[in-house]
């Protein structure tokens, strides 16, 4: 089952100053083969679902190494079977709109 | 690691009568072993991060065999290493303060 | 227009402990003629859009007041026009589900 | 106060097509002075919070009169008083701790 995640993670106990942090977990879903594709408020990742959640975890636990005490994630989270659902395919859905 | 989790699932493609889909992940929820504790706009439920990703994939794998085509999930997640999270702690320590 | 919300505040650049801030929160929303019902991870208010959206800023102001110097919010927002939504029916219909 | 604002629309009852309504929506944005940024899984604007939350009902109501009967939205919604917030920066300030 393929999912698409966006993934706000807000580290807790570590003052304003969260963007190291962001990047940190940018680069653990680059170390497990994702290409997140980050945004002003997350980061959006696709692929199959037990991959997506190994790499969410991973990300809990590497802040948590950094010193992180608390993490508070948001998740967005899509699955369909009636079609493989694609991250471009939904952009590119609106953007056709868009210029409709 | 645990996780506390607050799980808001919406079936697409299938009409504007979601109960009986919620309902269906409350029982998938107590299947695998949790207390799920239902609220107007989602579920809260704590336990093992495994434990818990593996209930909310059933949730889905559940709700697509019932014939639902599209899930949109919103999930957060909170961990923390300071000490052991617990719901009922965060409840009652807010109920602490609205009394004083 | 009617709607329902479901409202998590995070204050960052506080520390760990945000019961007090939850608490602030919800006295605000009874300020505001709501009855805010708290869960594990967030309180949920019904009533018109734009009297949940005053209450909703007016929080965000208190804990400002309070000294949190940034606040990152998630909110579940629903409205609906073939009937009029409500958390009670919401909650009574999936538990009529879970006891069949 | 300004606000940056995450907004995912989740048009209920209309089947699994969402990307006009997600396109409609974009266009109340662009209507209401803002340029959002649309991304795999939601749009994010910035600007004062109440021409945000104005223009964000202004989307439910277009949406309700596309003949939506139900909408779900989820919001992340960041405030902060230590110093002006833009988006711009939040992805800068990432981007650079990836290139370290």
């Amino acid at each position: 089952m393929k999912a698409i995640a966006d993934v706000s993670i807000i580290p807790l106990g570590v003052g304003l100053s969260l963007s190291k942090y962001v990047a940190a977990c940018e680069k653990v879903f680059t170390e497990h083969g994702f290409e997140p594709k980050l945004h002003a408020n997350g980061t959006n990742i696709e692929g199959d679902w037990e991959r997506v959640m190994e790499a969410l975890k991973a990300c809990h636990e590497r802040l948590h190494e950094m010193g992180v005490p608390r993490i508070a994630t948001n998740l967005r989270l899509g699955t369909r079977v009636d079609r493989e659902p694609s991250m471009d395919a939904k952009l590119r859905s609106v953007k056709e709109k868009l210029e409709q």
